[in-house]
């Protein structure tokens, strides 16, 4: 068995066995990305990500150019969910033999198309060649304006909770991938290009933390329940989102999709604002609509979901990296990909 | 067929696709590490390596905390190389649910301690669990006073060549594991001690580079005769080295060893110094002797050896990330391993 139930465990231990404060680091082990010292005014932000053959892409659904662009869409949007402005990435590539030139290739392609979208330039990284499955570290550095940086830990009771737009899309473009149906259609477009092609809201990211409209950021990678537990967890608070407000592929309907709750790498910004500011929040920012989903509560409320009326605990049910198996999270997210069929 | 021949090669594609002047990027893909705008005098050394089952380690021959030492040392290494002292680390591993729980806390043991020798703190990763092999991902941050970075592209022909400490005991210590004999003697232990947990040059590093000692540097981490002809390159100038100069567990004879010719992962410094300032290296640093094994020429007299008073080419016989198999640099190394026995 393994010996860290789940991955916020493994991430406390690291943690702690890697406190103390160094001279020039702001923000260790624990949020989206560190913080160290930068030029005068300034913080970079650093954040790494694994993308692994079998558990975030496969051969089979995902085009090459896909799984660079998603690699680097990973880091960008932890570095956005900092209020950083990316500047820099190394790229990390073990692959294997059975892999073609054109494939490595088109992969490389899709990670500097979207980095030159960004602005963002390849500073090193590695590459291997072993036998086994495709595995990519995306390291990206960003600079945020000293003080700025949005944490996660900032959020308290009685702030609003926003995300930066549509939840859900992504998980659907994997279930139409994998069955290989409805293509065509104007939202399964959408959702394709949502799962294959996400957008880093890298820009929603430093507009908010500029202007100090947020009190705490994180990306929803894992999904909203997920990242919302994570959150309410480091500013030490409880939240309650309303389910008729949650806006996925089910908005028209009273209850959420559990795509849109549960089903991850949208990477839209989850964020907090406190009430003063509440008007600062535009109501679309780069082309995506931004939704007020909720309100942070008490810690001792929880972290809660109302539907119809109804309050109900909303437990983290989306991705962890440190379950995967017959009886984890991901057979949850394939079941749940099939119940939403 | 794979694209790229070499990982030079691939390495000159990649970077001339990330080429161009970006604000507060010094140094770009080519060296051992990228440099980047640090606090007011200081610059950002980063560099991202990989370590993966099969080709850096094997679970039969690596005990884990040697495995986690290994990774971290190569990365460390690469800001030695930079003249940078190490600040920060960030640890991506892929790893799989066959592997324990005892395996993974003995590897993060083997980061954390030699994270800790060097004041180097962990901020931040990834972790995923995959089916494959254990892949693990090194990001090293480390700092240099602005302007005073060696590069690889500093030597000039009359410079003399330095090597800061014995070769070949690292390719000798595997050796030694794969056939399992001979562990007793001290020699023998020497070996496996530089195999298993290897001591990058951080220090001499940091004095060559405040001193302004070395003209360039590069670590040895792919064999001697792959990392000089790359410093060459880089310099656009020839070397020559002498054979009866190497030190490596054939230094007795007039001819080296070829594990000390070609052997990798021994980390130790190899750097230039200007006539002038040759007089400002020790004999010794931090419990290594420093070994002054030939000079830089011209380029068109190429990188050369001289055994016995006769000059031969030196080809670049070390390991290639990208030429694995029986025909390549690995199984090279591995009869060259043999023929030593």
């Amino acid at each position: 068995m393994h010996p860290f139930r789940s991955e916020a465990e493994f991430t406390r231990w690291l943690a702690k066995k890697s406190a103390g404060k160094r001279r020039g680091l702001r923000l260790g082990i624990g949020d989206d990305a560190a913080l160290f010292e930068g030029p005068p005014g300034f913080e970079w932000v650093v954040t790494a990500d694994l993308s692994v053959e079998g558990i975030h892409f496969s051969m089979a659904t995902h085009p090459p150019d896909s799984v660079g662009h998603r690699a680097l869409a990973r880091s960008l949007s932890d570095v956005a969910a900092m209020g950083g402005k990316p500047r820099f990435a190394l790229v990390s590539l073990a692959t294997s033999r059975r892999i073609s030139s054109r494939w490595i290739e088109a992969f490389l392609k899709g990670v500097l198309r979207l980095a030159g979208r960004y602005h963002v330039t390849l500073i090193g990284g590695d590459t291997t060649l072993n036998a086994g499955k495709i595995a990519v570290d995306m390291t990206v550095l960003g600079e945020v304006r000293r003080d700025r940086a949005l944490l996660r830990s900032g959020a308290r009771p009685g702030h609003h909770i926003f995300v930066g737009g549509k939840l859900g899309y992504s998980a659907l473009g994997l279930q139409l991938l994998r069955s290989g149906s409805h293509r065509k259609s104007a939202p399964a477009r959408e959702a394709l290009r949502a799962h294959l092609y996400p957008k880093p809201q890298c820009q929603l990211g430093t507009f908010l933390a500029e202007r100090r409209i947020a009190s705490a950021a994180i990306d929803i990678s894992d999904g909203l329940s997920t990242d919302l537990n994570r959150l309410a967890e480091a500013s030490k608070t409880g939240a309650r989102i309303w389910g008729d407000r949650i806006p996925g592929p089910g908005i028209d309907s009273s209850v959420p999709s559990p795509l849109a709750l549960h089903g991850g790498e949208d990477y839209k910004l989850l964020f907090t604002v406190a009430p003063a500011h509440t008007n600062l929040v535009p109501d679309r920012f780069d082309g995506a609509v931004i939704y007020r989903i909720g309100e942070i509560q008490d810690r001792r409320s929880g972290v809660e979901i109302v539907n119809n009326g109804r309050s109900m605990r909303l437990k983290p049910e989306g991705y962890d990296h440190f379950q995967i198996g017959l009886k984890t999270e991901r057979a949850k997210a394939v079941r749940l990909l099939k119940t939403n069929k």
